[in-house]
């Protein structure tokens, strides 16, 4: 039934608006001209307002998870001691990065469901009197989980310590709060394919001035991920490399549409879908992964399966055109996800909770045909916004 | 005069054929899903045929000279030595980046204009007794003189001594004959954005046996650009991390494009674009950069300017609507350069040489208005399919 009118509704690559992907088709420009510098000026003004920071923003042509190694390699020398704080699959990704870069990694692992604790970080950071450490790595929003960290706290309690914090906010930013200047954040790392609207292929990074003094102090080697060539090329408005032209069209476009809702307007919305979508999913009787609905993320809701979750979400999309993502790692055959981040409206969770609970009974779970989306029929009804902050 | 409908005659990025703008419009999807994995395949075995290879050939996000810190820090080890052969800037380029990635680099450079001769690589390696020279870098096309390389040749010459032989084919291939497999090429790496008429983000790389040997044996550490990752994912036909699926599918259409034209078409369709665009820049009474016509580039020609070659582009630019290409670093204040790869036809040529004629009119040079073009048109009707070769 028009396969190709499925709802996607996986936590990034995320749903592309009509505008975003026809700004693609713009004719091609000379990197090295002034409608481009015009472009990339452009664009990072836009992203700064995003990212709350004053400090220039950077793009790369590449994956989100570039911005992993270029976190790393621009602030930190050989053999530093970096504390990999994980509360899931993204988490544990980013250190094993950091040790396949060669850095010493000491880890702080949370279970899967929950938030991290900033008294064990700190704790973990008040052991390391000799400062061995020098950076500390946490996800924004942990995307394999569903579950939210709260950066702002985690951020004071590694700030007397002194370590650099860096913050993958990879399926954070744009859909959830985050104050890099305000919360004193020294990377903050992201893609354009969640919550911006845009294809994936760009890998989008801040520095504070703090991890840019370090930058400067920095031995690693490095080519691709420079920040000190970014920034060079930067101060003429023009990249070391040719920049994915095509991209940056959609990415003004899209940053265009953020502007016009509003970040915080998109912060609300991202709060009233992750209302639904949980009211949803606990109407038909589900378990959230999150551990404590006050960290449960308002861009992916994680949910314990009942049935075989790989043929729930066969279920759901080869007979009710809905997409939804597995689990990752030893979560793959227990969990499956929502993904509502981006250009993804409140309607859009109703037909995914009804394609949800539609799989769930072919799949022979018992559930009564309608009350999830009236559960989050009810939450969109009465919604006061503002009321979630 | 309706700016946008300028003429982009640089040596990329290049322009978008209508049919591949419109392919990056197409829904996003799961790139963990069935959808993708069949793209990926497909665009990968097309691949394969444009490098005349039957090895594996990789699709990184980013720019095509990620492929220079792929090609180095997969096949090689801390502290290797590397010979870099340079006839120019983006030669200067990649010895820079091995250079900054720590590998201790011998230089082999040729004036700008030159070719690299494949005698003065065997003689350079013969010196090298030790077989402490563990690669041989080397660009196919230099884009910044318009000079191409004799790879069949230097191939010879490498292959005794036993070094890898990484060729950067950015401006060459799809557009310049090259076979990697017949002649036994170790490395061969391209981005889109050129003959390959997508818009710029993707860096393709393809790794000989012999490469991929060395690569199970390399200790550099890495991330991003790891091959070994990205082999264990491409058996899946799934990718270490997002895709940027939107490039991919204007990939896809591009190589389905060159299908229709065939290989050897779009490598002749070249070299008319190339003596068509000689003829008509010497009925001008300009010289080429190249020192040899038979190593002068099909895909870009380097002129030497007999006016300021900036205001000469912005004359063309601005009063007769064709954007050329300026010099790099020491040629800037001496050559213009006209791009001719890609999406370009014949006509493009002429339309580029008319708007050069012009503005160097403007600029005070003394051309007789008509005569490049008549000469062009000359080569255009006279042409004979395959007496290039």
């Amino acid at each position: 039934m028009l396969a190709e009118k499925s709802l996607l509704m996986i936590p990034g690559p995320t749903p592309i608006p009509p505008r975003v992907a026809a700004a693609m088709t713009r004719p091609m420009i000379n990197h090295r001209g002034e409608a481009f510098s015009a472009l990339l000026e452009e664009v990072t003004t836009k992203l700064k307002k995003v990212f709350r920071t004053e400090q220039p923003v950077y793009i790369f042509p590449g994956a989100g998870s570039g911005g992993w190694e270029a976190a790393l390699v621009n602030t930190l020398n050989p053999g530093d001691a970096v504390l990999s704080v994980s509360i899931g699959d993204f988490g544990d990704r980013w250190c094993r990065v950091a040790a396949k870069l060669g850095f010493h990694v000491e880890r702080l692992r949370f279970e899967p469901g929950q938030a991290a604790d900033p008294d064990r970080i700190a704790e973990k950071l008040a052991e390391d009197r000799e400062r061995r450490i020098k950076a500390v790595l946490i996800q924004h929003n942990e995307t394999s989980t569903g579950v939210t960290n709260d950066v702002r706290a985690i951020a004071r309690a590694v700030r007397s310590h002194g370590a650099l914090l860096m913050v993958d906010s990879v399926s954070g930013l744009g859909a959830l709060p985050l104050e890099m200047d305000a919360w004193d954040l020294d990377v903050v790392l992201t893609g354009a394919q969640k919550a911006l609207m845009c294809p994936p292929g760009l890998s989008i990074i801040a520095f504070s001035e703090r991890a840019r003094a370090a930058a400067e102090q920095s031995t690693m080697p490095r080519f691709y991920w420079d920040l000190k060539a970014a920034e060079s090329s930067r101060q003429k408005w023009q990249t070391p490399y040719t920049p994915a032209i095509s991209l940056l069209y959609a990415l003004r476009e899209a940053l265009q549409m953020l502007e016009e809702e509003t970040l915080e307007g998109a912060w609300e919305r991202h709060r009233l879908l992750g209302a639904m979508c949980r009211a949803g999913v606990q109407a038909m009787g589900l378990r959230l992964l999150a551990e404590d609905e006050r960290t449960a993320s308002n861009s992916v809701t994680a949910v314990v399966s009942p049935v075989d979750p790989k043929r729930l979400r066969k279920v759901a999309r080869e007979r009710f055109g809905v997409q939804l993502a597995g689990g990752q790692g030893e979560l793959a055959d227990r969990i499956f996800r929502i993904g509502h981040l981006g250009y993804v409206a409140p309607g859009d969770v109703l037909q995914a909770l009804a394609a949800t609970e539609m799989a769930l009974a072919v799949c022979g779970y018992d559930v009564q045909v309608g009350k999830a989306v009236a559960a989050a029929q009810e939450v969109w009804l009465r919604w006061d916004p503002g009321q979630g902050r």
